[in-house]
This record gives C-alpha cells, structure tokens and sequence, in this order.
C-alpha cells in the first residue's frame, strides 16, 4: 500500500475514534508496513491537523503508548458555529405559546448536536471525564455526541423507573424554575464508583435539574467533572449549581411581542 | 499545501460529512488549489476506501455536482460486529428479573451506535429516506447516528405532549406486547408532508410501538421508507408491522434459567 492511501486509511480511522489511543502497531499490522514508515505517516497527519487547526494528533510513549486524535477547534470556529446557532434561534417563527422557543430541530439535528458536542468534549478534555450524563429526553443527542468525541460512555437517568434496567438508585429533586418535584432515576449499574461525571443538558433555567445530577452522582460515590447545558437563560442569575457552562445565554423570550434575545455564553 | 497535506485534511472532512454532495469548488477554495489538483486527490481517496472497503466516495456530474462520501461496509466487517453484538448480549449477568436483558449500556454507548447506525443507514441509502423517525427515548441513540450516516435530521416521537414544542399530531396504539393503549405525539413542524422517512428503534417484540409509528406518518401525508430494529424478538412470528430489519433475533430469555439465546438477523 502506498503512502497516499494509508494516509486516507488512517486519517479516517482517526477521526471516528478521537480520544482512543492506538497503538503503533495496529497500524503497521493493518496496512502491513513498518512501523518507521506508519510513524512518518502519523507526522504529516498531525502537521496537517495542527496547520488547519482542525484537531490535535498526540503521541504517547511508552508500553501503553500510541497516538490518540483529540478534537480542537480554533476560537474562530467556535465562535463562529455559537454565532451561526444565535442566528437559527432568533427566528419568531420559532416562538410558541408560553415564552417558550422551539429548539427540538437543532437539538436532534445530527449535524449540530456532531458539531456541539465536539465543542462541549473540548471544553472538558483536561478534566478527563470517564462517562457522560443525562437526563432523558432532549439532552440525549448533545450528550452522546460530546460522549462520542471524548471516548466515555452515555449513561441516562430516567424520569421513570424502567423493569427493563434492573435495579435502581432514585431520588427526588426540586424543579428551579417551577417548584415542582420530580424524579430521576439511574441503573445501579450504570455508573460505578469512582465515576467521573460530566453532566450535558440542553438547557438551564433554575439549575434544579443539574443539581439533581450532581445529587445522583454523589449517590453513587462518584464526583462529577463538569456540567455543560446548551442554553441557559440570564434570569435567574443565582443558579441552583454554581459550576457550569453553557454554549449559549437567553437573556430574553416574549412570544405575544415577538422578541428573543440570545447570545454566545463565554466559552 | 502539498498533496498529503490536502488527503487528510479532505478525508477528514468526507469523514465528517457523510451522504452530503460537496463541490470540488469547496474544497479548492478552501485549500488553494487547482480543481485538477483536487480532483486528483479524490481519486486517491476514491481509490483507497474502495480497496479496503471502507466506504464509496461518489463523484456526481453537473452543476450541482461534486463528491459524495457514503457509508460501505464489507459483508464481513457487518457480521462480525454483529457476532460480536451477540456476544456481548449473551452474557448471564445481564438477565434482569422478568425475563429481560439488560442493554442499555450498549444501546447509549457512542461507539456501538455510531457503527450500528452507519450499518442500518448504509441498508436503506437507496430508499433515500429524508428523515428518521424514532419515539424516545432508548432508541434515539441509535436513531440519531442513523440519521447522521444518512445526513438526514433525526424527528422524535414523544410519550406525552410537550408545552415548548407547539401544536403537534397525537395518536393511541395499542403495544403488539403488552396490549395496552398508549400515546404519541410529534410537533407538527417536526414532520413535512412527501417526507420518507426511515423509523428505527432498539427493540421491538410485537410490533405495536413501530406500528404506532408508520400510523403517526400517515397522519402527516408522509411515507415510510423502511423500518429498522436493533433487536427483534423471535416470538411472536407475526408482528403487527410487514416489512421490517432487524439486527439481531432474541430467540429465547429466561432469567431464572440462565438462558439467553440471539442471534445475528438477516442483514
């Protein structure tokens, strides 16, 4: 095989493992080449990267070394992809009845929960989160995609217990915005102790739901690393969590007059 | 920037970007360089996913032409990820009382679903579904990176009607299992009429939920394009839907035996 096509080879393999180590070797046995020649490969994959600031390729010494494609994205695209997401939201068509704004589309939209995922994974790197969470519906996708690009698995509390999952640890939490309790519940399988947890949303009012998280986090000794939502809004200020960062701010919704006022968050 | 440079930063970005026509203009622009030189480059690329059977990259004549990167996996890289789905699956520490198993860990975890889903859309790429439909919430992960390998958006299906997502079409089905009535619901705007849309869920056992589904399409003058599960029960024979794809067939559960029987379905 030539140089040219094990660059395609592993460039692609790269990227839909980011976050893996990889050993050296897997390469050279794959293609069937030597591992001098696989490591002049990986040079160039990683200075074209690093050129495009399209992503980082580490190497790793060691027994249990290797190299490992990490997500990075320059400040300019970032800012550019939380400006393209301002300018979707703001949209009347997009009011409803209530305050409130449909997000359901760029929420599930496979392109962007990709692309905010990959953001969101960035952002926690450092922190080395072993598993991703959620609670179930609207934050699924953002959450497996940010899971995806940091290699850990997703795990989901259920608002319901579920026979099919066995048993579980459950607790009680306050809505902040509405006041209202509500459940949470997670597989006692789900996440081991030791865990740590980066807790994803789509979105943050009172902050009850994430701190609901962190609360079923410490139920199972595990400590959490992170919280990151998709929107928060700008009132109320004081938050139920303290710790948390959000891609996007709502500082304003009124459907009857037509206004949303949404901007970047400080990422 | 030299040819080598310009394979892996294109490779990655068809990588990133399946099903989606992207013009050589595109790319020209972006890395300063002759339509010739890119062109040349994609044969490279062309040629390399082609003989590792790794995907098919389409080159598409005309004004809105360009190059198309599509999901292809060889019969034998399918079936061993199903063999080693079965494997995984067939595992007694994963009876839960019941006669259930539990999956949850490999229907959320990124990397199954992203190579399940890639199989799933690569089965129904000539159907050229516009969408895929799936009701929350376990079978979103594998719905969403369908959707993805498809490049299509992903529409979900709630249980109950949500205030922040508008007017919506609801339906009551009757579950092919259990024989209970139960709900679902989709914002209008989530759906457009000629939509075809591909359903996927993880599991189905009589077929009511993905019944329930093709009946909710109806409702918005659309089609359905196909019908994909992961895990389909043996029993009954008869399910409530035709035409439909499973992953795997459960034969047979008994938690208190010890006995799980699956296999890989006809795929």
């Amino acid at each position: 095989m030539r140089r040219s096509q094990r660059l395609v080879l592993i460039t692609k393999h790269l990227t839909e493992n980011p976050n893996k180590i990889i050993p050296l070797k897997y390469f050279a046995e794959r293609y069937n080449a030597a591992k001098s020649s696989i490591s002049e490969d990986l040079n160039i994959i990683k200075s074209s990267l690093s050129y495009s600031m399209e992503g980082v390729l580490e190497t790793l010494p060691g027994a249990a070394g290797g190299v490992r494609y990490r997500v990075k994205n320059s400040k300019d695209k970032i800012q550019s992809l939380l400006g393209e997401l301002c300018e979707l939201i703001n949209d009347k068509n997009r009011l409803i009845p209530g305050d409130y704004i449909y997000l359901t589309d760029i929420i599930f939209s496979p392109e962007y929960s990709y692309r905010i995922g990959e953001v969101i994974a960035e952002k926690f790197l450092e922190k080395e989160p072993t598993c991703v969470l959620t609670v179930e519906t609207k934050g699924i996708p953002l959450a497996l995609m940010t899971a995806r690009a940091l290699n850990v698995p997703l795990v989901v509390a259920r608002r319901d217990i579920k026979v099919t999952e066995g048993p579980s640890v459950n607790i009680s939490y306050v809505s902040g915005s509405s006041g209202r309790i509500q459940n949470m519940a997670l597989p006692k399988r789900a996440l081991s102790e030791k865990a740590r947890v980066l807790i994803v949303d789509d979105f943050m009012k009172g902050g009850g739901t994430a701190r609901g998280m962190t609360e079923l986090v410490r139920e199972f000794n595990a400590e959490t690393a992170g919280i990151a939502v998709f929107i928060s809004t700008e009132e109320p200020k004081e938050k139920l969590v303290k710790n948390y960062t959000s891609l996007l701010v709502l500082e304003k919704v009124e459907t009857l007059r037509g206004i949303i006022k949404i901007r970047p968050g400080i990422f």
